[in-house]
């Protein structure tokens, strides 16, 4: 299946990306070694968790809710071999998701969702306060319209990452738990020595322009805040859906998990600090509060931020860099999503077969001298 | 100094009451032996470390307001003897405290406090919010007059912490990471062995009354949340006082830390259950923006409950319980303003002396009986 000279694969990155690479390689037969100090950690561990293509839509970037898409039909066969190679949940939620609006000027921004969607071919269905308090009872008072998207789907991303790491374990994966400076045809440079293979892919996130020339510019930090709540005996359970929202403009997002939620949003910070301030806080809550008012019955578990690796264009960076050197990175808030679609990709392409046709525009041999 | 037959003490439970008696019965010249599986762990790690008898004064609670400025009156000396000891900081801020209100039922408050506290003899200084402004100047527009109470100060309770540790350790005291299950005259029952000793001194908080029986129903749980937030390079700076308010009717007390603030509450539910509500955070910051507007660039480092131990008449319980053993316990939000008279009031009942006066009325006989 793979030709005798590329059979030998370093990934540098163990996060959703690498993990997912790692995993479907190994199966594929390479002989595949992930470098990471810590797999698993990163922005990748503080995700929300959305599979949300169509609710992130926007126009001009149609290549982008089109490789999600794609990604996105592939995720519940992912997930199924994933529990079965890991013998574990993976973590997927089929259950779809709510995009609300509070006041109209975020109605307005629904309205205008539907259109792009519709003009696409992408119906979505729009929703009373009074049906979607059918579909999600908790939903709070000011919630006045909504749109419903039921294949925009979610994951628990700390229980896919932990299934994620068996199944790369089980398919013979070998973790490396170093530091890598630098990656260049056929060797990582690690701290103190090399490690040479046939092939290097770069899976590190906001770091990756730090390992290899042609990635400076590319790749830059933005900075999401997360709360990670639980239910309480007392408390209201959680939603079954993803319920998303402007609120007064200000995007959140409501990720269920069995035990509790997730709540996040993008803050567009710039710079490596993933520090969480108290408004980010007390906007997080606020904001959450009024799509799910019995939230405020959570217990707080978890405050916390990390860094997406954003690009240009907003699209992933998919494809050769160099003789003997892959890349998968700049996958921006969209890792888990994209994991799928960017893994068989790689595995494609490592075989000197075309990538699906939808990660075609993700090829950094879009900045070529940019 | 002892008598032969009391020098050998083993004091069960090591937040600051315990490390402080501690460190004073071996400076003392006793054998000590400091039970706890997790030392400086608990309420004392999680408390704001205020030393405020005078802005938490309460009419009917003049024995404790007494307690509690005895102590206060002892707080610089052990602050400066417990720095020597440790050979580092002891933590003490002895910048005071201002008690501000932010509406017309609030100032109501104060003015009862105030009038409270001179029919005691104790004046404080009301202050405008001008007034208030030049002393502070980071208080929000919303503060509307306060009180000036510079006796009440502050200590850093992990530093506290960590110097008594380190004194008690230069004094001799040894660590027993261990669980008592029980104590009688002489022994403390551990999970498979038996502690023996002269005298066992009770300095558990919450857990009391599971040691032994007269302690039940004396000691119930009183859940405290606490945030705590470091500055940040583009934030205002921290105030130097300690800043009280009540915020339309809720208590709340934001203490200056070196690099930050700790916000704490008490929260009125039973049981022992830690765990920060969603409700408490978003109370937390919203009152605490009110007081100081610029914390909303604060960095939210931890938010954390602790379990203070609480009697029916809010008086700590300070005495002999049964022949042998001695009890320290109940301090509620106290027990780092407490803790140098209790550590005098331990060492000179060990000694068959009289303790300090205004330890008395938390002799635990006062409850024999009941």
């Amino acid at each position: 299946m793979t030709n005798g000279q590329q059979r030998d694969v370093a990934l540098v990155g163990g996060g959703v990306i690498g993990l997912s690479c790692a995993w479907r390689l190994a199966a594929q037969g390479f002989r595949v070694r992930l470098i990471d100090p810590a797999p698993a950690s990163g922005a990748s561990h503080v995700a929300g968790g959305m599979l949300a293509p169509v609710a992130e839509a926007w126009p001009g970037e149609e290549a982008l809710l089109e490789l999600g898409a794609a990604s996105l039909r592939r995720w519940p066969d992912f997930a199924a071999e994933l529990s079965a190679a890991s013998a574990g949940p993976s973590g997927l939620n089929e259950h779809g998701t709510l995009v609300v609006a509070v006041d109209n000027a975020d109605r307005e921004q629904l309205d205008a969702l539907a259109e792009h969607l519709d003009s696409l071919g992408r119906k979505v269905t729009g929703r009373t306060s009074r049906e979607l308090r059918g579909i999600e009872p908790t939903l709070g008072p000011s919630v006045r319209a909504g749109l419903e998207v039921p294949g925009d789907l979610s994951v628990d991303n700390r229980t896919a990452l932990a299934a994620l790491r068996r199944a790369a374990e089980a398919a013979g994966v070998e973790f490396v738990a170093r530091s890598a400076s630098r990656v260049r045809p056929g060797a990582v440079e690690l701290d103190e020595d090399v490690l040479h293979c046939d092939v290097v892919v770069v899976t590190a996130g906001v770091r990756a322009p730090e390992l290899h020339p042609d990635l400076a510019g590319l790749v830059r930090p933005v900075k999401g805040e997360i709360l990670r709540l639980r239910t309480r005996p007392t408390a209201l359970p959680p939603p079954a859906r993803t319920i998303r929202g402007p609120v007064h403009g200000r995007q959140i997002y409501l990720v269920p998990r069995t035990d509790g939620l997730v709540i996040g949003a993008t803050q567009y910070e710039s710079g490596f600090g993933t520090e969480v301030t108290v408004g980010g806080v007390r906007d997080l809550i606020g904001d959450a509060e009024r799509l799910l008012p019995g939230i405020g019955e959570y217990e707080l578990v978890e405050a916390n931020a990390g860094l997406r690796p954003a690009t240009p264009d907003n699209l992933p960076l998919i494809g050769w860099l160099d003789t003997g050197v892959l890349v998968a990175t700049g996958h921006h808030r969209n890792g888990f999503l994209q994991a799928p679609l960017t893994a068989e990709a790689v595995g494609e392409l490592l075989c000197e077969r075309r990538p699906p046709a939808e990660t075609e525009p993700a090829d950094p041999a879009r900045w070529k001298g940019h």
